[in-house]
Order: structure tokens, then C-alpha cells, then sequence
């Protein structure tokens, strides 16, 4: 997928991240991710149609979300991840891509997207249909999340 | 979501799951899955964008999915879930979701689809933004599979 269709989620990482997590997200190497690959024990799967389709994954661990939750929260403690928590925690997601898709409209570039879906587990391992390119982004005290972008560019 | 929502799936599975399978398909009732919900250990994920917004989850065993995608490959014997076994498994759902796609079209309503992603681990956990309606399928041999369908209707 080219670069200019990368860029925009970055951006948009970029902005929702150091607003939503108070700290300034450091963006690493961009690489391929192949089908399967191993993930965090938390991902938020948002869904992409239009000018590009696919399914983009927000991996982290589950201590890295619970510690961005309660931030979110306003430091409440946050045990366990509960149904408030894992809303706060799929908002992110949401949020990067509703700002994706704006950054693609400005571009001219028509993109849809899903509502999140997050799924908990363990030893969980992804394969997507569609090529996979992986950005990790280091989030300082909140540990590291993985964006992946599993998507095709339409004609 | 209405009924006339939830019928192009059901119309799409029995047609599908009758052909890859090779079994009659029986269909359960349908009933809600609240957030969280606890899935098999392999779960194709598929976005929807268009006049219903959501993601739609097909659960089913590992063990299950060998035997389907055994089948599918002529009697093969499937020892593990490798690349080939998983991308035909992920197939079902993809024409599954296309053939809805069709028979919503034919009722003049407009879906798009994302590719399938498949997700495997142990113990997992699904969220979803959107309501969840579960449909249980029987697949006789192939013991029972559950779509998910976690969508809302757009205006």
C-alpha cells in the first residue's frame, strides 16, 4: 500500500494518542506483519471500506489498557477490564479512525468505517486476507501499541 | 435490527454452509449476545459498512474448523489450522458476507464488505459496540457454528 495511505493513520495516531493518553507517541519503523502473527492479549478490529478495505487492529496488553483507561477515567483505578473500560479502550480506536477518515476526505479519498469490536484473549494469533503492514507506537509509561493496517487499495 | 436486516444472512449461510459443507445446515432460534461474550477458539471477523454498520463474527471450534476445511480440501487431512486450512476457513465466511451483500442488493439496500480476518487463540472475549444478534447453526458432522451479528442500521 502506497505511503500516502499509510500516512494518514499515523497522523491521526499521532493526535488522538498524545490527547487521549497525555503522552507525546513515539511512531517506530513501519514493516510487513505475515498471516499468522502473534498479538497482544487485547485488539480493537475496525472494519475499512472505499478507496482502501480491510480491517485495522489496535494490539496492546491488557495492564498497558487498563493503565490507559484509568488515565482516561481520570485516574479511577481500573482492576479489571469492565465494559466501561473496554468502551474507553475501544473509543481509542474509534477515535483514531474517524480522524483517518477525515484526513482521507481532505485528501479526496472516500473511506467508511466499522463500529470497534475488541477481543480479550490469550495466545491469540491473527491472519488477515489482506497484506498487513504493522507501525509500533511506544507510548512512554503506557508501554507500546501495535497498529496494523490489514487493507488493499481499491480501483 | 429488523427482521428483513437478519434474513439475507440466514438465506446466505444455508446456501453456503449447504455447499462447502456438504450438510443440511439447521439454523437455531436467534437470540442477543451482550458485551462481553465468551467465543470458540476461531473466529472469522468481517466489517460491514452501507445501509447496516457493524462487524460480523463466526465462531466456531478449532477442532470444527479442521474438519470443515478437510472437507473443503477434498479429504485432506488437516492436522493443524496452517495457512491453507485457515484461508479456506476464512473463504466461508467471505462468501458467506458476498452473498448477503447480493441478496440485500436485490432489495435495493447497499453493503460493502472488508476482507475476512481470523483471530485464534484461547479464551477469548468479544465486545462490541454494536448490538450483538447471535444465529447458532448446526452443522451436523461439523458440530455448530455461531454468527454473530453485531451491526446497527444507518439512516
Amino acid at each position: 500500500m502506497k505511503a500516502e495511505y499509510i500516512n494518514p493513520f499515523l497522523e491521526a495516531g499521532q493526535m488522538v494518542l498524545s490527547m487521549v493518553c497525555g503522552v507525546e507517541p513515539k511512531f517506530g519503523k513501519v514493516y510487513i506483519r505475515n498471516s499468522p502473527f502473534s498479538a497482544d492479549d487485547l485488539i480493537i478490529i475496525i472494519g475499512i471500506t472505499g478507496k482502501i478495505k480491510g480491517q485495522v487492529h489496535f494490539l496492546l496488553s491488557k495492564e498497558n489498557a487498563k493503565a490507559i483507561a484509568s488515565f482516561m477515567m481520570g485516574g479511577m483505578e481500573v482492576k479489571d477490564l469492565d465494559e466501561i473500560a473496554i468502551s474507553a479502550i475501544g473509543e481509542i480506536g474509534n477515535m483514531i479512525m474517524g480522524n483517518t477518515s477525515t484526513i482521507y476526505a481532505q485528501k479526496g479519498l472516500k473511506i467508511d468505517i466499522t463500529p470497534p469490536t475488541i477481543v480479550l484473549g490469550e495466545k491469540i494469533e491473527i491472519s488477515n486476507k489482506a497484506p498487513a503492514i504493522a507501525v509500533p507506537v511506544n507510548l512512554d509509561r503506557f508501554g507500546s501499541m501495535d497498529i496494523v493496517i490489514a487493507a488493499v487499495e481499491q480501483e
